[in-house]
């Protein structure tokens, strides 16, 4: 199997990269913006986006913001190489399945010649919130999030780095990739805000489940951006429709693909890990016996991004 | 007005001091631990703890710890001066009001010697919950907490400050306020676990709320520690009895006292302020018309201590 990486520079491409070690590869290519063109990963030279690369490779993951893929889409196709895609460009377009392969791998064989990768937040929700739901019928499903600077690619990790040391020499730094001052601090916002109040963050947590789970649940999600580098947690309250025990649950989240349970998830431990972290599971006060709040973490690099669309590869 | 602050060189404390400047006093008297006898805090020397400090004084502000308080309750109370503590040892007696003066002032003219300061999450959280609880009647509250490091006093925040900078030139700090590293980390777990699997810190926002509030509403809470130094964050969903829009919601908090609305709450806004700062106000997906998310910031060494307390004197 020939792939590309397409933003094999970016914080996601480093991990794709990483994360096909273990993969049936023949040849692996990767393909940067024009000032990192020449410049080596490993053994491996950055070359120039082009038309024949795409017919040399049987399956190109793009990972370099939803514009380059809306103009690659139909040259990728037309190579015959299968896009996979981690921007939001196609996520809920009806031809385009949008995919995390423990929930619905099947969807991902209709494909018409792109298949997209969900939003991090919701990636790593959806592998822990599927069995619950197959177990025991969620009704209600509320989400508070506590993501990691990464989200916002290794810019974003940099600008926490750097801003954190000017500030603890007691200086002012300037923001360039978030709208506030980062260190230290808490944004509840993350993307545009949508007519409903709610970010588009927010929104794709709601609409990506709904697509992913071929069923619509009522989900609400706050996304909030704190001073961390990588893993996202998520603080997440359900409501079921048959009654659930914390036992019952610890029972089918530890059968459960992709999901490890632990007594704290915390980005300390979850970065770096294929796994999602999950624990703290416990019966929820205000939904009664149907009710349950569990926090989860992830590293939304991997399940959240690149693992995900290595495994749907 | 003679008052006393117990443990005026703590973080609570020293908010104390500032939080009594406009407040009608006679004479202001620290006292603090053995090691403090003698420091200087601005004019004032801190005093050792004695029997004769408290007949001198009307009012002791007590923030030193459980221990302290109750092994001086009786003798405070004997001295005729008016012990408001700080800490959770009374905060659950009959006897004793636990008081939030925006919502039950009255309460607090009952008390027999001993008058409660509540948690800092959760008078946060009250000064906003009960406005919104008078006017659309609140059937059940969701809380997802971000709290900073100041909730552990200044050791806390000293430990941030030291592991991050150290975590930056490569090392590793050792732990020793808190249970797990700090820096660029997020920790779902203050206070002790009980029973249920909550911890103390959550089930605090539960109990105190419904001894405020003076009514049970079914409440549940996930309290977490983020790399913040000061003013805590809430991201709160409520189900009301009415219908309630946003535009409602927004009327009703912009006429309560010690609420601020504002676009984006956040620590770096919020630390310092005596109001709490809400916002993200917007009709909840999960609980359709009667339903409302939102998201606060406060200090809580203010509202959420030191300023609740000289309120309450």
């Amino acid at each position: 199997m020939n792939i590309v990486i397409v933003g094999a520079t970016g914080a996601v491409g480093r991990e794709m990269i990483e994360c096909l070690k273990d993969f049936p590869l023949d040849k692996l290519r990767l393909v940067a913006s024009s000032r990192s063109v020449g410049k080596k990963i490993g053994e491996l030279v950055c070359e120039e986006i082009s038309e024949k690369i795409f017919e040399e490779s049987d399956i190109a993951l793009f990972s370099a913001g939803s514009e380059l893929s809306k103009e690659w889409r139909e040259r990728v196709v037309a190579a015959d190489c299968l896009m996979i895609d981690n921007s939001s460009a196609f996520r809920y377009d009806d031809d385009v399945p949008l995919v995390v392969p423990e929930i619905n791998a099947s969807a991902a064989r209709n494909h018409k010649g792109v298949i997209a990768n969900p939003n991090c937040t919701t990636a790593i929700a959806a592998v822990v919130l599927w069995p619950l739901h197959k177990a025991f019928a969620l009704k209600k499903v509320i989400i508070s999030t506590y993501q990691a600077t990464s989200g916002a690619g290794a810019a974003g990790m940099n600008e926490l780095l750097d801003q954190t040391e000017i500030a603890l020499n007691g200086g002012e730094a300037s923001c360039e990739v978030f709208d506030h001052a980062i260190p230290f601090n808490v944004i509840p916002h993350i993307d545009k805000f949508q007519e409903n109040g709610y970010t588009k963050e927010e929104m794709k947590v709601a609409w990506e489940t709904a697509k992913i789970f071929g069923t619509e649940i009522p989900l609400s999600c706050t996304a909030v951006r704190i001073p961390t580098l990588r893993a996202h947690c998520e603080s997440i309250v359900i409501e079921c429709e048959k009654v659930v025990s914390v036992e019952a649950a610890k029972e089918v989240l530890e059968a459960a693909e992709g999901v490890k349970l632990v007594e704290l998830p915390m980005p300390i431990n979850a970065t770096g890990e294929y796994d999602v972290e999950v624990g703290r599971i416990r019966r929820n006060l205000v939904f009664g016996e149907n009710g349950l709040e569990f926090f989860l973490c992830g590293d939304q690099l991997l399940k959240g991004a690149a693992l995900n669309a290595v495994q749907i590869a």
